[in-house]
């Protein structure tokens, strides 16, 4: 039998990214009523705005706001998203998130020039301005992350060994700053992976790079989420992002239809049923779900808030 | 690596499923465009309606006419579901359809009495009797279907020892009537299933009746129908059941939220990007899938009908 992790930990990007591509503009009292809400399910991490240019992504432009705005709970982290100097300049200038440093490559420089406008020599050199930013502000560098880490709508599939070689660079990058790097999250930002490129890429960056533990950022486009997931669950990885309801989306991905992360209340259900700990109250984040589609006025892709947990049955049958 | 099979035989379960749940009804004209589409995309094996009590499921009323109204393709095997004799008959005086018998057991009784109105004893009784039936209509046994495999709502877990001893009683009940069993589809009919649980109770089939095939029905109702489909796929499990669109869902199932059969779409487009051969192909199942969300008139839940298949993506990239 597999090799589960025990626990599971779960970034909650729900908020960062199912606001930014919504068309039409959510108030910023509702974002706040959504964060608060899930901040009280149990989860500890949770990713509420991006600090990126408003002309851009105008469903961002009320990120300060947005941070002003909630009332923290004891023990979460929220965090935010940035991608240069500016928006990194306002997440210090809230004086309320939790910040790490997230030294960041992309596996397809087509994509990235699409999302950032960078190519991949500027965005290396930008790491290491990033880098010398967190030092001087004593933010920590918590990990590396890659982007398209599984194939690109814009450059295709992505070959294993240059994944690795990714990894190896950011180690690098990481140890000329004095860090040692523990963590890197490998993305599916346009959802090519399958649970066999998952498997796969994740045991060759393991074998290559054993101490590094690896998380996974998996978005939903063609429905290979959770099996992505469980995938990763099956060789121990312990750590995801995912959106509650499955909000979300990213803006320069090329297609109508690109969804977003994998779902939370799924994941967690999952984990659940798998005896994994993840500390979150799965009731708890239905109800988040279910008023994440009240806000965004729509009909979002999760399956547990409509399917309901097994908890609940399992404790009628023996009530009954 | 796992041990995939190279090829997967898929039966396709979206008209017949998805028709009965629908609220409204279903002109008879657009389930035969819907099933007529089907039918060019490769699918092998289509089951197209339910003779069953048209006052208990009114969207399958119009049977009878649904059989009359299709344009048979070559190759392709029609099929219909029914639960007794009086079904079985009108199957027969169809002449259209391709008839095979299924030997049937509940691994709950509770959700037998819901869905058929039977207990386990007499349901037994009634296998025997559809036995009989079947050979003196020289009705081939396909093989055998155990319902609610991996739990049920009204009875909670279902342990694996149950389900491979349930096996054994089809084994006999076959056996009786001079059929050697050949394969057994274990159904999670309520959704109850996580990856480790198909794993766990396949295995223990394969291990205890290494000779029988095993396939898998799997509701989606949870959002696990993927993922759940893949723990099969890595054990060589080779026959599914799918749904175009994820169409469908059990009106008997007991919650508002039942979906339909892990989506047909999403399935193929994961064994072509794990080089699992299914002859059926992607794009024109995507269109069916996008018919019958115009035919229901209602968001269905497929995610590669929106996301789009890769393969186009590819072809594009070497274009450009």
């Amino acid at each position: 039998m597999p090799d589960l992790p025990t626990v599971v930990h779960l970034s909650e990007e729900g908020p960062r990214e199912g606001f930014q591509i919504e068309k039409h503009a959510i108030p910023t009292a509702r974002k706040i009523e959504l964060i608060d809400a899930l901040a009280d399910t149990g989860l500890r991490n949770i990713n509420i705005v991006s600090f990126v240019n408003p002309k851009l992504v105008p469903g961002m432009a009320d990120a300060d706001d947005v941070v002003r705005g909630i009332t923290p709970r004891p023990g979460v982290a929220y965090s935010g998203l940035w991608l240069n100097a500016r928006g990194f300049e306002r997440a210090l200038a809230t004086g309320r998130l939790t910040l790490e440093g997230l030294l960041t490559l992309s596996a397809s420089e087509p994509f990235l020039t699409r999302n950032q406008n960078r190519t991949n020599e500027q965005h290396v050199a930008d790491q290491h301005a990033m880098a010398e930013l967190y030092r001087a502000n004593g933010v920590p560098i918590a990990g590396g992350f890659i982007m398209a880490a599984f194939g690109c709508n814009f450059a295709g599939d992505v070959p294993v060994p240059h994944v690795v070689r990714l990894v190896g660079q950011l180690v690098e990058i990481a140890a000329q700053h004095g860090v040692r790097l523990r963590r890197v999250t490998l993305a599916d930002t346009m959802a090519w992976a399958t649970p066999l490129a998952i498997k796969r890429t994740v045991s060759a960056v393991r074998e290559r790079f054993g101490a590094i533990e690896v998380g996974l950022h998996l978005h939903d486009t063609r429905g290979m989420g959770i099996a992505n997931a469980y995938a990763g669950l099956e060789l121990g990885v312990a750590h995801f992002d995912a959106s509650v309801a499955g909000l979300g989306g990213c803006p320069f991905a090329g297609h109508a239809g690109a969804a977003g992360n994998v779902c939370t209340e799924d994941l967690v259900f999952l984990c659940d049923e798998l005896g994994i700990a993840t500390g979150v109250d799965l009731e708890g984040l239905v109800a988040c779900a279910q008023l994440a589609e009240d806000i965004v006025g729509h009909p979002l892709p999760g399956s547990v808030m409509r399917g309901g947990s097994l908890k609940r049955l399992r404790e009628r049958l023996v009530v009954a």
